[in-house]
């Protein structure tokens, strides 16, 4: 079974979460520049949520550009992950439409740590199926960033009650962290080429 | 005629009924935690609808994968399938809003009914088009687990009557049985390799 | 150019088209059977709507079988017809909810009418462009079943005034002749093998 | 790393902004002609930004087409690209729902000016990785068109204060401008294959 069909079926998915997020910027009925004053929370946990939803899809693509072949448990592994990114609009919303509050703060940072879980497991799953001399294997190394990513999002959850813009600045940290695509697989793509 | 665009047409669909889906979870106004208790049963109804989407999904990857030319036939018989799969929303939100009434619990059955028997028929017409001798007649065997499914599904209608819990049982029950993709086919693709 | 995007493309349209018309279905707040009474309608013109979509789609996949390659042309036409195809979910919505009035129903048959035109349009932008000998051109031929449709739709629309139920009874009529996909381009794809 | 599945991707997320934008044609509760009258600025705003829509389609198709290789950085300002193409639902919704007021026109054009400033970026980054003696870069040459447009955009927002009518003509304009699809590329391509 090749990896074609599981691509689509992910990318389908995950360019209609980064699309239903925007439904949440509701059109408002004033025409003043003040109509919009609202909405900027919303459109912030949108770019945000945006951005989170641009680093899966651009690790995923990494991740099965490494792939040889889907298994049973891959595609159910795959399926957990995009369960958790299509909560995405619902805690972008809630974050957004209360301007940073902090229960809503603290449930979009489980919600990231959740996904980030689902993707550790993806990753593992894989590489459980491939072989541990695989190219997966060998390019997912480590995973410091990833290991990082966790510890950070556990410590904004209790965080958000000190204060949500705490939060929220690590949310934010973490996404600049990943904003470049992952470099060891591309790299170790190369080295095989060679 | 290949299959390609029928599945990825079925890919894009399916992926649109499962992230619509999360749409009934509406944004609350209150930022406390208790804000999410009434949308919990919204929850639950969704991991479930996304489940029975998911093992769709997955069943569907492996029935065109061992099937070799689509027919005017298929294509309908496809998207008579998908008609009672884009019911899931509708339902899901409204056994979701209700917390588990009856009715809404007999028509959730009632749709998953139609579904297996759609895809039953979809399996009927592909294996009239591929011949009895063919690689998905083989594969697809006796069925007994989608037979079982059907008996379950057709109990669990007048059931919801009793209880709705026992429907709901019946409903997750079978969930479980075919989380497990179907391993028929897989052997037999790899029975015909060797 | 290939037709490969431009396929992928539309099959995204139309798979999201036929998925949004189910959210003109409200879940209920009522939990009885009664509350379905006022969806019934609803769910007709989504049948019907479904139905169409899917006429559509098949023989759109038909043409750009048929086609070789893609001009600008051809793809201001797809997006052409793709425009009358998006308005779909709004008259279907309209007349779902009024139950047959007349205006709802007189537009829905307008839509209908300028869809049929804009695929007529497609189908001779390509014939332009692959030549009149072409595969495409020769599939196609004189298309009786295209202009009694057209035909239909212009005597359904002033009938709707007449009787809603004239009208729906006329797309139901026109669904139905087309409902088997056209066996003309499968034909000759055939006979060129040979 | 090749580029279906970032065009894949981009496919899918122009897909659902063009049909989302159809959600703000609201169903009306009357049924008479007259209830349509409300809609018209709405469906006026949606042609226009389907048509640009189409337009991002086309030359996007066109762009990727003349690109061997994607880059991390090619994943990032095609995303970016994107950001600003699905802020249009927003924009159009709020032109269409006000008829046309003076801020919702000039916000609708900053929304323009921002995705054609990030289509230009793409550009720049896809022939700083493909070099400048590649296909991409003579292809797009000196881009007279796309300065224009900015130009035009840049000049339409103050004259929304002026007047919305004189900014809406300019973005009338230059979608006319573009409607044809860029024949730099497609000429170049064909060339090379002299």
């Amino acid at each position: 079974m090749k990896t074609t069909r599981l691509e689509a079926f992910s990318d389908g998915v995950l360019a209609i979460i980064i699309t239903i997020m925007v439904l949440e910027l509701k059109v408002p009925h004033a025409v003043e520049l003040s109509a919009l004053k609202p909405l900027l929370p919303v459109l912030l946990s949108y770019v945000l949520s945006f951005i989170y939803i641009g680093i899966y899809w651009n690790n995923h693509h990494h991740l099965f550009q490494a792939t040889e072949q889907v298994s049973g448990g891959i595609l159910w592994a795959n399926l957990y992950l995009l369960f958790w990114l299509s909560l995405f609009p619902f805690t972008t919303g809630w974050i957004g439409e209360n301007g940073l509050a902090t229960i809503p703060t603290a449930v979009y940072g489980f919600v990231l740590l959740m996904a980030a879980t689902a993707y550790y497991v993806l990753e593992r799953v894989i590489i459980a199926n491939e072989g541990r001399d695989s190219l997966v294997a060998e390019a997912v190394g480590r995973e410091r960033k990833a290991k990082l990513s966790l510890v950070l999002y556990v410590a904004a959850i209790p965080l958000a009650f000190v204060s949500p813009w705490i939060a929220a600045g690590l949310y934010v940290f973490v996404a600049l962290l990943w904003l470049i695509p992952d470099p060891r697989i591309e790299r170790k793509l190369e080295n095989r080429k060679e």
